[in-house]
């Protein structure tokens, strides 16, 4: 026996209650059962969500919300801004592309953030819409969301959030703050298999799907919102998927959203503890994300290594790095089903690989130094 | 306790196993295991959609498939022929609408099909592609797609085939037909959740991918394929539909195509038998579906009426009629994991709901009709 641990930045471990509630017999979508579930999960999701508008789900993964939130506010034509400073701002580059509009990045380094004061300057000439990530995973940033709606609903423009892997990790006020759209998928924070993606709108963000001229069928906001609207699905949506999000959302519910959000915080406040006290640098250079800790690999050592040990020695699943960041990172994920001993896992796994590839190891400082935060008085 | 049974046309039945073994823990997209279990479900979907190329699979519900076929093959501009005799065809439409794509039908009344030398006529004049429907479920008819692949093979149009309620029930085979593109989806004959769609290609169909221009990211078909020839995702997949998808591939090769599709042949014969037994008629006026019966309600009675009533008195789920079908019909489904006494089941329960609806019912006929067609030796 070897047992296995998934510890990458999603897919993220589904609770095994939430297993077995998917594993019940399959249920009709059109049914008086399915339209009660859909009911409960439509109101959760708008907490969870933190708005009061409806959320409109996608069978698809994250980026297919992804791609409905372009294709259902944007036109050909139209220049957006980006703010890009991790691989995943390149993914709304690519869809921006697909269809015909003009991408103006505002750019910083990897592991670094964008200024929400970059982002007025460039609106100033270009203001249609700002899109941007939440949690950028592939550095472990958490971008200040905040800060750019601060900016943005000063303006006309609409802004866009990719919450893949901060949505019931990271606080995000939507109407509060003034997010325009949010995006987020079910394999993250939401602890369910991959499959489901969301999109939650704004006043002015509905009024930008009224405007679109973008070529789109299954990806059409406006015709899945007059379905959610019924309580029903323009097509067969991933039943199975759904039974499991009626779970998570009353766990969710149960912890409170709060609580959901300080938990988070303290596994990767624990696990960039434990990390730093191997010596080993964090690759965020601000704001570190509290869904991933992405570290830089030590000296003469490939990141790809330290992944590949992590798994065929101990059947632990992390992740490397994308593109040019590949060997030169690896990440930690603690987002959804994760608690403190899972830090304490992979913090201890952590110092047996390196010790396995070589490195001088003070076995136990990582796990000490994750307790100590742990004990520390909330 | 009232035990459910699933008896629409789709979403059916997943097998007790099935559930079972999408409900083990999570495992990572990107990991040897993954990688293992795409592999053999690669080789598996050539040999269920009975062609030598390569089966481009989409989180998505079946519709998502066909846009994904639309939007990879066609372009902005070009003129295509619809078979339009059922509401699924209409979606055919539908998309091609939404990218700008004129359609022009070949059309005959909802319950009955389309002869193959129509679509040659019409050819002539429009010689881009040709879509259609193989079961078409509104209707419960199964149009002739050998006849014209035979017409489309002879002329530079591809054959676009919408099997989502036929794969792995009714014979389609791929190559040796000369059909372009098949597209189908996870919930019917493959008995899973709803959550995967599979576009397969011919050569000349990967000809009109390289043509085409309209604008798609989520369902491109080139960018998706590049990936399964590395056996991996574009993005994050499905993962717990996948691993049900290897299970269903060993039974589906355990039992043997030709038998899977026989079985269904008998089942519907069955049902088809024990529905005229009770003295009403077959909404299909030629070539009944294997994968569903679409009934006539008799006079006087409400289809929607038989549908509540297998709801209400006996928690079976079958389906009503779509848009002006609805009232006029009620469609009972006998595709994947069923078997014999699933049908006398539904038929005996159809006795008992036409009798609650103040019809005179001769009790057992049905039944006894059905298990006469059992009896018989292959």
């Amino acid at each position: 026996m070897k047992k296995y641990y998934l510890m990458a930045p999603g897919p993220t471990p589904v609770p095994p209650g939430v297993l077995l509630a998917m594993a019940q017999p399959m249920i009709h979508h059109r049914t008086p059962e399915y339209e009660a579930l859909f009911i409960e999960v439509r109101a959760g999701l708008k907490r969870l969500f933190q708005t009061s508008g409806d959320v409109i789900p996608f069978t698809s993964s994250g980026t297919g919300g992804m791609e409905a939130a372009v294709a259902s506010t944007l036109s050909p034509g139209d220049t957006v801004i980006v703010l890009r400073a991790g691989k995943f701002a390149e993914r709304w580059e690519e869809i921006c592309a697909a269809y015909g509009i003009t991408v103006v990045p505002v750019a910083e380094p990897f592991g670094q953030t964008v200024a929400p004061a970059r982002i007025a300057l460039a609106l100033a000439r270009h203001p249609k819409a700002v899109l941007m990530q939440h949690s950028e995973s592939s550095t472990g940033v958490l971008h200040d969301v905040e800060g750019v709606a601060a900016v943005t609903r000063k303006t006309d423009a609409i802004l866009i959030v990719d919450a893949v892997s901060s949505l019931g990790i990271a606080d995000l006020r939507m109407d509060a703050w003034g997010v325009d759209l949010v995006v987020s998928g079910s394999q993250k924070g939401l602890m369910l298999p991959p499959g489901l993606a969301f999109c939650a709108l704004s006043e002015r963000a509905w009024r930008h799907v009224a405007a679109s001229r973008c070529p789109k069928y299954y990806f059409d906001i406006a015709a899945e919102h007059k379905m959610v609207q019924r309580n029903e699905a323009h097509f067969t949506p991933a039943v199975s998927i759904f039974v499991g999000l009626r779970e998570v959302l009353r766990m969710i519910e149960a912890e409170g959203l709060a609580n959901v959000f300080a938990r988070h915080e303290r596994l990767a406040r624990a696990t960039r503890s434990g990390v730093e006290a191997l010596g080993l640098q964090l690759f965020a250079q601000t704001s570190p994300s509290p869904a991933l800790t992405s570290v830089r690999a030590p000296r003469g050592v490939d990141g790809e290594a330290i992944v590949s040990t992590y798994s065929a020695s101990h059947n632990i699943t992390i992740a490397g790095g994308h593109a040019e960041m590949k060997g030169q990172v690896f990440r930690l994920g603690h987002m959804g089903y994760v608690a403190d001993f899972d830090v304490l896992a992979a913090l201890g796994a952590l110092e047996q690989v390196l010790h396995e590839l070589g490195q001088p190891v003070d076995f136990g400082a990582a796990v000490r130094a994750a307790q100590k935060v742990f004990a520390e008085r909330p």
